[in-house]
């Protein structure tokens, strides 16, 4: 349903940058950006402001309006350039360290780093690093890039052509905005996993995660950057380099079913007319006699109506959604769970009483969350409650920059859908079914990653799998001093 | 479109209570409902716990789930009977003193009062109060309420019949939930401007404005209160008295229209068909050729889904909200409201691009948000915008507990419909014709308060409406002290 | 030693008021005069300020440089006159309600009040308020106080006729400073328990608890208010009303001994010296064979520099105390409360190492802090420790506004002074003897207050004295609904 | 007087170490000691817990009482080595990112360091490292110390012989504590600039600034940390290598005069009787005919007695500082500094008024301060006021640890003597002569820095002294990229 609560996929970030040429600010734009991309990270914030050459950075654990309130904001020098960045909140370890941007100073200069996506090889070259003598301050991935680009930016010419030499070392997915003294610099990795695309305010350059952030602040799309590509925005104007190629290429297919916000076009795709794709193709493969299509809000809403468009069974409003999220106090009990999707979710009775709904959610994780739902149908009197999920059933690990759950709590592991059905107590339940995935796209034949579903990937998973990972909060080691 | 947003009616306040005689514990219960009621004010909430006689009051300024954070939930002694409320918020002057419940020690005992609604005879009473001797502390009608059932209690046998004396004393609208050291008590006024309704979790009774806060708690709806109706829950059981009769009755329209959540039935109406009802009827008075009809989020959806059922034009999901709310930072320059309209608003390309849409929305009030909306939807590619809302233009002030704007500022009131048309920059625009509104109620004939539009109240407005609020801030007098 | 410290007496409050008539601006004076008088009371503080008439207040719990950060302090607009009031802290129960100043609105306009002190007839007076229908909001006196003056000024020509009306009517202990929408006026009991002076700055009149706050806000120290006296500040220049005798009076002697601030001039007789006067009385009755004579920090260092002169044995600092005061964070253990000791102070070996030293502090309430103490001297190298108080032994409850711990918590009225001295782990010990009492004000013939180490008082104690206070946390209330 | 104040110098940073073989619990030890070094630090503070290997890090900016609230502290694992940081607060920029301590992931584990001091070639091997590809996130010398450790502990078998082969690499001042896996170690430069000691709660072993920190954990004083001295604790005990040697030596003599808390014990020298011998030889060098002694609290407190003991004027208790202190509120006009001082002092009327009073201070910076407090004397009715600085005039700036102002901010520096008595308004003035300076510690041969004064420093300040530091604030570069 959303990303509020625990019983559900979680993305890594959301990134932006502006350059200006011809106007002046860049602040106001990046807190309008972040405040739009927030949907893609609500654990910590930050950006970096580039006046005159002079780096500064603020960023902190919370969402936008909590991290830049107005004195804050009052507080902050404009300047030409600025990153900005959101970061995904698992519960529980919230790491003011890991927020981004990285700000960091070598020999050429400061640069700051936005980096949304995960890399695979991160464990063996911060291994080779730190033979080198090289320390880290904290655990993400982001800081491997930084050496990276520092250690090419020592051989190379200019820190664009660095980021360049960079991409033949690291591996895996990352869509990065860094700022230099005087660049701002966009790069995509060639496999294309995570979104990034440019936009335009007259003669200014701003390069974002979605669409949605350029609308945020009265920008034009251009285009989107393309899996292996490096723009370079200046003073001087724009440079592009030729793509570095991949042998195999694939956007994150969950961006379109769940992460990217339904005003976004990824890749030359609607999201919202994705998910209206996959509920009408669910209208197919899995009609259900029923007397009205009613969708979890919010995420479940378009493929709601697109299974109604498919099917010719009326749409409903059935569930309103307490809007007053924050954290709410929850009954330390054995009720836990129920009680937090009970106080964000209401049925509406005259919608669903003694009909029978098919309720439309974008995913199952764990299952409890939809279980409950069925539940609080039920007691508002719907008379049947059937459950299409507009993905299949999530089987593998990601390694790209989503948060999926252990396999252990992944319900479709360890059940057979009607093992699933009956668990969460429906009266029948639809999954998208896997060769339904590329049509998402509709004409376009966008290459996807989807396996999350499938289990193959474009690109190898790191081979000791429990090393790739060196998630431990910062400042933390398990390892022992060696001798 | 949405209570965020100044361009808007506020509500005044949302009330809620608990008697246990089964089982135990009213907090948790009280936390739920007023997060369920939250919509009905958000500048400040509070809770009074009875525990074995012994009245404890947390309050404080801010929505629920920052005054009651996990830690201070915690500290609360849960008890047998509690009140809640929630308090709507003006811009600007915040006062924690106007913060309920309202807790009072007089003669017979300590009492906790919440109150929804306005009186029009307040500064009266105030006066006369004052002449004895008394002292106030805030500046809302409730410390007048408060003294009131004092005085009577005096006379009276019981705090009831003190309440039922006090409804032939006070005028206009108020519907209270009290709480004695051993009873909780609902009382309406006899026009039912309010709403108020009564459940059952078990043997133990509740009282909320809205039956929404009922299924947050688990509670079953049982009726609503009748206006003029006190009904007392304590050990003993649930005692009703015979409603006091009123000439005119009016349950406030605005209400269905905009006001309560679509979840909730409200004498006997489900909010959500009022305004599915709202969209037919508009569907015939205002018939207009398009492709697609969106709503406004959230309080436009509903309408907007009945102008579809009405017209068979499709319905479609065309404007995004951002669902992080919070005070958020806007440039303090001339684009003030476009901006806080953009942060929080954007369309849906891919739904309205190249489309004639029909954008429905509850009602207008400045204008601003309505001409900002259209502008989005015109640079997202709609051909043609028309603007539907599901109200009357607002031409009147409210005396019963709703924040109207002042006329001035009522955009209705000085333009034409087509005036306001191109105000807002849109193809046509249409309103739901004065008629219709007690349509909205289907069969029912319940009689409706549409003052705001009509100019004709239940009630008789304060004489002097100047002197009608005493809306200074709290602990601020602006009379010279009088010889 | 000091009030930080749980094992410690409690001043009520401090008030503070200042009228303009030459200059501008109160804020900023009523600011630094609570910061002086901060060691009357840190539970909470607050300020009201009149601005043409018209009455805004500001207070919260907290210390005053948390309550009024800069930010709010930006936020207060400037007037013409303004009362401040800071109110002591007890452990646990904080109430934001009984914070001062009380601002409450009657026939006759709004009155902001502040009170220093304890009424005997509170309770007797509220009985008689409430049968005639008066509610209360608050457990304190001072709504008592407000109630009275409001009743008066019904038949009174002017707010001070009241003032002095209400003296007639309510008993005990009050300084008070009382603003109208013209006047501030000061009134202190007949028994002159509290004190209560009155300074000018160039045409500007100011009243204050202590003259410490005069200094710190550049007055000049102009005379005590008389016991029984009201003076009234108004544009028109200072009108003073002749004192309204009472039998018998007594300023509370602790003022001397431990409340007030050694920089302070109370009734006449200087702080500071009264407890030089008191250790050199101490060197007669109470001589010891020591090396070094020390105080502990910071309420015992006047008192042991004057048995240093009375002694002839050197003065030496023996003790640090930790400045850094705050909430400090303490072991959940058994060894709690030597952890608060141990935390803030630390022997100076240099000073006791193989000597034997004499410390004064100015009295012991349970025992526990001096124990610890003189063990922590002990560890660093005292060959021999007598301790030393500036005041006789607790025994008695008080009923004037200092907070007493309860007698069974008092060591002095289960032990005999040879028992203490053995609790408490020192070679000796002495207290000030009864009757050398009054000579702590040198020439002057102060009519003192001992009643909690006599037992007589200046006026009766409240006839029922478990009724005496209500000093139930505001809105709880333990009395059953009465029927 | 005091460190609360700008016009003074400032301490660089106190640290603390423990390391448990016998029992359990560091986290609290680790609390109270950082809080009895709060003096040496109060801009940022934070602790870094071993816990079998593991090293989590908590800091914040902010003093130990709220950095570590209850709430905080019950949520740290507790461990068995612990290391604390407490940093000094200059005005204005606080920084979270140099807050201590610095925990970094190396090669061959985890490595928390604390330091205190400052660098004189920090600047060169941060350019010598950033040539080889490595990044700085801060801008302290820290990190710096880190990176020459790390480079050593490739090389070396331990972390204790980095350490060592580090100290022939850094220069400059800095005492350090440093935790890795499983060891704990200290290690004091080799001209000894900063203090450092050892001590012993039973079979575990503390490091700590100084001895009052000892004091706060119930630690026996073993002994001073040799200048260039390793001393290294772990579960196997307690290993000593042999101190490297340096030409010359030179403990800051300020640590006796200012920094250190009098009841701290430095290089086996009493800072409180340093303090009396500092007295005691200005009232020989500097005699003069008055009535009373008095010292600026609380830095002054001590050489006032030591004056009084030396030239048999009575010492007086002259002048009171409000204990309140915190972040007060101060008007935004010229008055300013005055009234920063006002708010925190007045004169004990008692005690100066028509007296010829000797105030003694500790040192003059600015010479605003000691205007500001001869003024409040005169105000109190002082006759005369000499005013006795318990140092030789600042003249020269310090490179090794202490935030001394810049030159044409010091008074001495542009001022002769008779100036500056006439600039602070005193009768007449006297400094401690530098002669005395090896003085005040007694019997003890002790070698001091006494740079400030001289000029001359034990170790040559860095060549290109504008370089010397990089005192710009984290995340900020000033350096156009270069190509």
């Amino acid at each position: 349903m959303d990303h509020t609560w625990n019983d559900k996929l979680h993305e890594e970030c959301g990134v932006f940058g502006i350059c200006r040429r011809g106007s002046e600010g860049v602040v106001a734009e990046t807190y309008h950006a972040l405040y739009a991309l927030q949907h893609r990270g609500q654990e910590s914030t930050g950006m970096a402001v580039n006046r005159d050459g002079v780096i500064r950075c603020y960023k902190d654990v919370g969402v936008v309006s909590d991290v830049f309130t107005p004195d804050r904001m009052a507080k902050i020098a404009d300047g030409q350039i600025a990153v900005g960045h959101c970061r995904y909140g698992t519960t529980g370890t919230q790491n003011a360290e890991n927020a981004q941007p990285l700000v960091v100073n070598h020999l050429k200069g400061a640069m700051a780093l936005c980096h949304n996506g995960n890399l695979t090889n991160a464990q063996e070259l911060r291994e080779k690093y730190e033979m080198a003598g090289a320390i880290f301050h904290a655990t993400s991935d982001s800081e491997v890039i930084a050496y990276t680009i520092t250690q090419q930016r020592i051989r190379c010419g200019s820190i664009e052509e660095a980021v360049r030499a960079t991409m033949g070392i690291i591996e895996g997915a990352y869509s990065l905005v860094i700022m230099s003294a005087t660049k701002l610099i966009a790069a995509r990795d060639p496999h294309g996993f995570r979104p990034l695309c440019m936009g335009r305010i007259g003669e200014d350059i701003v390069f974002a995660s979605e669409s949605c952030a350029l609308d945020a602040v009265g920008a034009i799309f251009v285009r989107d950057i393309l899996p292996g590509e490096v723009v370079v925005a200046s003073r001087r104007g724009v440079e592009v380099y030729p793509p570095i190629r991949a042998e195999k290429m694939g956007l994150c297919v969950f961006e379109f079913i769940y992460f990217a916000r339904p005003d976004s076009v990824v890749d030359g795709v609607s999201v919202h007319e994705a998910r209206l794709r996959a509920g009408r193709l669910l209208a197919k493969s899995h009609p259900v006699d029923a007397d009205v299509v009613i969708g979890a809000p919010d995420s479940g809403l378009d493929a709601a109506l697109g299974y109604s468009q498919g099917s010719g069974i009326p749409y409903g409003i059935g569930l309103i959604k307490n809007r007053y999220i924050g954290r709410t106090f929850i009954q330390p009990e054995q009720s836990q769970r129920r009680d937090s999707v009970r106080i964000k979710l209401n049925a509406v009775s005259a919608t669903v009483k003694d009909k029978r709904v098919i309720m439309v959610d974008d995913s199952i994780v764990r299952g409890t969350t939809s279980a409950r739902v069925v539940q609080i149908l039920r007691e508002a009197g719907a008379r049947e409650v059937h459950v299409i999920f507009s993905a299949p059933p999530f089987r593998h690990p990601c390694w790209f920059g989503t948060d999926i759950d252990s396999e252990e709590n992944l319900i479709a592991n360890h059940h057979t859908e009607e093992e699933i059905c009956r668990i969460i107590g429906a009266d029948s339940i639809g999954f998208l079914r896997m060769e339904d995935l590329p049509k998402l796209c509709g004409d376009r034949k966008l290459p996807l990653c989807i396996g999350c579903f499938s289990g193959e990937y474009p690109v190898d998973p790191p081979a000791n799998r429990s090393k790739h990972k060196f998630e431990i909060p910062l400042n933390l080691s398990e390892t022992e001093e060696k001798p």
